[in-house]
């Protein structure tokens, strides 16, 4: 089930890169069914946190017409920067499944780990590696060509 | 000046306040004019990421036509939170003027500081404690009056 909700963040990762964003996609699933999708608009709607988590979460949120998450996990493409990793948080989001690690600014354990800080009043459980190879070649394949 | 646009950010707390919002505002500021407003929407627009902050990042991107907040600085009446902090240093936001401290949620210091971890792309300047009384009473007489 992991690798089928990956290849669904990897589909909305795609279409980021069509639109020539960083190909980052995620969907955000909920008993079995997936609830909201998401990938980068940074450049195309001229927003800082249009990323797709956050995508993802607006998404999933107006399917759900709540900002409560519970039960909720995340498959997405890249490990999350801060932003991402707090929005997941806020959002009650369960569990985080992440592709490939982001040795530049990934915010569960890469740069460093948001959810090993204490007292914050929610955590997402986090499983890094899903597809990471699949996730990675994409993002390398996107900034080869803008060399 | 930092007075002056506190103040600014305490009239859009009080609108988050008026909502039934947890009474957190904040403007964005360039070459001494005010870009972007923005206070607490979570319950109204039912979405978790619905902060001050974020708010005001949208506002002012809509303003500048740009996700680049260079040469901006924000005044928010409570110091922000892991998602905002993210945020605001993903926008390239220069400043970060907060008024009190959040001993359960503050990314700027209190919980733990995010500008103190190493290897970011970009360092947002924090300068706390800008009528901090006013800020913080603010937010304790809405929740007094919920108990």
């Amino acid at each position: 089930m992991n690798t089928f909700f990956m290849k669904e963040a990897i589909i909305e990762a795609q279409k980021a890169a069509d639109l020539g964003e960083v190909p980052i996609g995620a969907v955000i699933v909920k008993n079995g069914i997936i609830v909201g999708r998401g990938h980068n608009t940074r450049e195309s709607e001229e927003v800082a946190y249009g990323h797709a988590e956050i995508n993802a979460i607006k998404d999933a949120s107006a399917k759900l017409g709540s900002w409560r998450l519970t039960g909720c996990s995340i498959y997405v493409t890249i490990e999350p920067c801060p932003m991402c990793a707090g929005a997941l948080y806020q959002a009650r989001i369960n569990e985080i499944y992440y592709g490939a690690s982001d040795p530049k600014a990934g915010a569960c354990g890469s740069v460093f780990d948001l959810f090993s800080v204490e007292g914050l009043n929610h955590y997402c459980h986090v499983f890094p590696g899903i597809l990471s190879d699949e996730c990675k070649s994409l993002l390398q394949s996107f900034f080869r060509k803008r060399r």
